[in-house]
């Protein structure tokens, strides 16, 4: 883990972040990890399938000689609560300039038994060792002005669409993407939004694995509604983003048979792609 | 492992398919298994990413209760040579439409120690149980008649691009992706190609795995040459394909800092997007 990152991280919010308190692990032995999964960071009492990468991200960085997820794949098995759970990690290979690592998150369940809530698979790097060479060929999101978007708890809405998890963001939503929180889908499965951390901590690497899965679904502009629960997502972390607020882009083409994949493309303010996902999701139909 | 779907793809050729042959693993013992890897699969003696993918999908199917690769997370740790491998998987979850398994491939280095290839996890399903709606937004790809492409063997090009790999395939790729063959890259990171198994086998679930990795890099028709090995990759299959041969179009959009990403699509005769897949791959840059 580099340390030195991780203070000037700090420094940037005076007294700490609650990103960095909540994704905190404390080490009871090699590769066990305890930690509390923080009531801030769900929705409808569900854990946020981001956070909980984050989580095991921040295991996997002290358990890693490398600091930084480069690509962090997550299968989802069963739904996390907010409160103690356990996190093992193993070292799966060491090498000069990459190491991959796994990791599990348990829970008790009702009965005192154990029960794995997410397993991931990561290879970690490190960001600040990248040659600085850019060939991106994608461009960014074309999001109205800051001032233009609406947050969650705007209340402009006729739905109240916040949450304890949009409570710890800075998120300013498209409009032109929130159509079914008007009851008017537009049909495109697209979802965009500004994104940053509620008390300003700039987003760093493990903060990037929070902000891809933090939009509401792309279902919903395919007028879908109900749950549409995360079975795999695999994030890649391509560079540090540069302060100030982040731009989220997300979309959907692949709906079919009860499934649908997430691609989401997060922008920093020097129009760099930071980071990419997909993930695999079902749907409810009707 | 659903027997009459395997019945019925082996009846497609007389005698049996090479791509069953070459991914069949004999079980030792519950979750180990044994399997020669076959030179048949190789560019330059490095086994191909997607047979990999699918020979442990192979040993997962007959661990796990569903029988078919639902969302398949890879992360290749040292490279694979023809011979003798051993697999081991593991259950981690069943569920009643969904199950989730990890497996690992190793080989014997020259010392005679074992040493872990590939590790993947995977959620299994049922193809054949799903809902047959389609809302798919996304459009296949444009590709010229299969008359109008070029077989990597056709000799129409200055360099022979071969391989053992390419015998085993039918691949008439698109003379647009193609320019790099005749030291003229387009500049736009994108491969095109009809696919099929050399065999004509009907291409199977498995053998989707197999089919997102298996055209040239598009980092080729970005002016780069030489080794692209791959980090991680994670496929998606959504859909049995149709018969017939399929059309494979893979695209970069984010070559930077010394990676890039690949975004494969699988489309059938039937125009559904049977599978997707993407992967970080590491490139050597000038």
């Amino acid at each position: 883990m580099s340390e030195q990152a991780t203070a000037a991280d700090r420094r940037t919010v005076p007294g700490g972040s609650e990103f960095d308190r909540d994704i905190a692990v404390t080490r009871r032995e090699p590769g066990v990890y305890a930690i509390d999964l923080h009531a801030g960071w769900t929705i409808a009492n569900a854990v946020n399938g981001g956070y909980l990468l984050a989580v095991l991200g921040r295991a996997l960085a002290d358990t890693l000689p490398h600091p930084d997820p480069f690509t962090v794949s997550a299968h989802y098995l069963t739904v996390s609560r907010p409160g103690p759970a356990v996190v093992r990690t193993q070292t799966v290979r060491t090498g000069r300039t990459l190491s991959t690592g796994q990791a599990s998150l348990y829970q008790r369940d009702d009965h005192g038994e154990e029960v794995e809530r997410i397993r991931v698979l990561a290879s970690y790097g490190d960001l600040d060792a990248l040659p600085d060479d850019v060939r991106t060929t994608a461009t960014p999101p074309a999001l109205p002005p800051m001032d233009q978007c609406f947050a969650p708890q705007d209340g402009r809405s006729p739905v109240d669409i916040g949450s304890a998890l949009t409570d710890r963001l800075l998120l300013k939503l498209d409009p032109t993407t929130l159509g079914w929180a008007l009851g008017a889908p537009s049909g495109k499965g697209e979802m965009r939004s500004w994104f940053g951390l509620a008390d300003g901590r700039d987003v760093g690497p493990l903060a990037l694995l929070l902000a891809v899965d933090c939009l509401p679904p792309t279902a919903f502009e395919l007028g879908l509604s109900g749950w549409v629960p995360t079975v795999e997502m695999t994030v890649h972390v391509r560079h540090r983003p540069a302060p100030g607020p982040l731009r989220v882009s997300v979309t959907t083409r692949n709906l079919a048979g009860g499934f649908l994949e997430e691609d989401a493309e997060v922008w920093d303010s020097a129009d760099r792609l930071v980071a990419q996902s997909r993930q695999l999701a079902r749907v409810r139909l009707g």
